[in-house]
């Protein structure tokens, strides 16, 4: 059997948790096949990494991260190690995703089972059927370009950043955008989002979006949209926006964040953050690294108490398996699980609800139940 | 009688048919009044100039802005003057904005009467209560940085922008922000919203504001938020951020849209962009120049047809009495007469629903009714 090298980066709070139900899971579906085994290590990343060596990202951890298949984790950061503190659990965020230049960011936002939508804060008209993947520039723009603090010379009243981008960053994040597109049958539709009408940077992006998707895939449909009227469509009329939204680092910060809570819990959304396009079922499979984490956060409030919801953490090593490994079937399965288990038991499904969900199914036995219909 | 000069930039599509309705109000709260008389005045701006001065903003149009009191505008823009054009009516709007220093965009948010819930794409007892006001720096930031366009040397394959805050730019909204807070009984709380965690302009924000509130509106409670987290909240829970939201320009732009959608109407919403911080009902009436006008576009769809709503106008006129003009009264007695419009029959109201709330009643309906209660 052929053998992958798993990092897990379990981090703060929940992260644990969470991430030992997904371990559970991954265990479940490479237990169940001959055609693949994982080799699970675990590093210490964030808050509890600048505990036990003085920085979130120790070069040991990068070191295994660098050569490992795939990377699960948890989730960083804590009131310990807050905004006054000298060193950051999110500079090492920042610092791995340079590092191993993930570019994309992918988060996919729809209703895992459709009697979450009582779950929304939006009517269930207006959430019903919203089907979005954001797919985010993670390591240009804003957050990297050159800046400027205030009380530094020349203009010690003043400070500043820069929204960069270049030709080649827009072409590969377009491709990214354009595989995940192609992903699907039908292909997704593809919004792209910028400020045009003012920033240079957006209209540099308008221009590649529109090239590449022209030249490299003819065949599937691009809109454009203002970030701001995109901000008003993604809470009014999420539909609208339906298939792949493609954009910037700092717009899709915002606009990733708005969209994931139209599904009603932080708890239940996966996310990649890929260093290359993904393969398409047409094309041959090539592995792309990345990191896979849910999109919440460490929830110190609830840490340790056994409540968290798994659910983001093992649809994100669900994630894992589709495009680091190639394991699309293991991921499908796991998929179909977790849609088991959330459904209403009207519709044969179990309806087991965590605690953000207002019920008391606790962590482990939401991975127990994944792990029985596995 | 004092008289004041209201310049009325009446721009495209819609624009004309609710500034019509606004002026009427205008003219009849001024005759129920000795105490003063406005003198009107139209002048073309946007793309109706475009078409007869051959640039947006007119040099006669500029002088009359500068000289008015105050400025009552439509809307601008239309697929005439669309993406590909030379001349944009946007390019109009950030001039003007610079032109007269128009550094504080106010934009309430809030649900003028109980029985437009329905209209919300939020569950009702998410929308219930909401009550927001954005204040967004509006001449600063990323908007007017230096920029570099794809194309030009030395990186011809690169384009950028420049988001860049002084802390004299940061003080003055900060005062703005602090000023409208004071305007209610009991004092807003403030919610200033920034990306400290990444950048260094909003490192900057964050100090500067903090400063400013300390020294100079100590009773005044503020909040810091990322500006993803407050992505989440505006539509996961956004009586969380009740009050006054203040924030830099591009992240103004895409928050005070989100937070706009709450209502259920665009058609609703006023905004006001100011040269200067309001007075506070405890201190002497200052007049502060400004640009007052609905949030909604230009509407091409429905333009000449009647069956816009004027209220967003109508409520941008109230706005401009109470802070350019120091006529709170006439300003409450049109917020009124909008609610009374509004408001179910079974509280006393008219309940009298435009096309963009799924009734029939005509702009000039509208119109008529406000003026006949006032
Ligand atoms: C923690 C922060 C630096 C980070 C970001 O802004 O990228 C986070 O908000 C995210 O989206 O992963
Ligand atoms: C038209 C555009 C330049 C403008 C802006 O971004 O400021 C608009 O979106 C607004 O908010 O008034």
């Amino acid at each position: 059997p052929r053998s992958f090298r798993i990092v897990l980066l379990p981090g703060d709070g929940i992260g644990p948790e969470v991430v030992d139900q997904a371990v559970r899971v991954l265990e479940a579906v490479s237990a169940a096949s001959s055609d693949f085994e994982l080799k699970l290590e675990s590093h210490d990343f964030g808050g509890c990494a600048i505990d036990s060596h003085g920085e979130p990202l120790p070069p040991s951890t990068l070191k295994a991260c660098q050569e490992a298949d795939a990377i699960l984790m948890g989730s960083i950061g804590g009131p310990k190690w807050g905004v006054n503190a000298k060193v950051r659990p999110e500079s090492g965020l920042l610092a791995i995703r340079k590092a191993l230049g993930l570019y994309a960011n992918i988060r996919p936002a729809n209703l895992a089972s459709e009697s979450l939508l009582e779950y929304s804060p939006l009517r269930p008209e207006v959430a019903r059927g919203v089907n979005i993947i954001v797919v985010r520039e993670l390591i240009g723009g804003a957050y990297f370009g050159t800046r400027k603090e205030q009380g530094v010379e020349p203009d010690v009243d003043t400070a500043w950043d820069t929204m960069i981008y270049s030709v080649s960053e827009v072409e590969r994040i377009t491709r990214v955008a354009a595989q995940i597109a192609l992903n699907a049958n039908p292909p997704l539709e593809i919004h792209s989002i910028d400020k045009a009408n003012v920033l240079a940077s957006s209209r540099l992006w308008r221009k590649v979006v529109t090239e590449t998707l022209t030249k490299e895939y003819p065949q599937l449909k691009l809109h454009h949209q203002l970030v701001d009227s995109a901000a008003m469509f993604i809470t009014s009329n999420p539909r609208k926006l339906n298939g792949v939204i493609l954009t910037e680092n700092l717009f899709g910060d915002i606009l990733s964040d708005q969209t994931s809570v139209i599904p009603g819990s932080l708890g239940l959304l996966p996310s990649a953050s890929l260093a290359g396009a993904p393969s398409t079922p047409s094309t041959d499979f090539k592995p792309t690294p990345g990191i896979y984490e849910p999109i919440h956060g460490s929830a110190p409030d609830i840490a340790g108490k056994g409540i968290a919801n798994p659910i983001g953490t093992i649809l994100s090593a669900a994630m894992l398996l589709r495009y680091s490994l190639g394991l699309d079937k293991s991921a499908k399965a796991i998929e179909r699980a977790v849609q088991k288990v959330l459904d209403a038991p009207e519709i044969g499904g179990l309806g087991l609800r965590t605690a953000d969900l207002g019920g008391k199914v606790t962590t482990k036995e939401i991975g127990d139940k994944i792990v029985e219909v596995l």
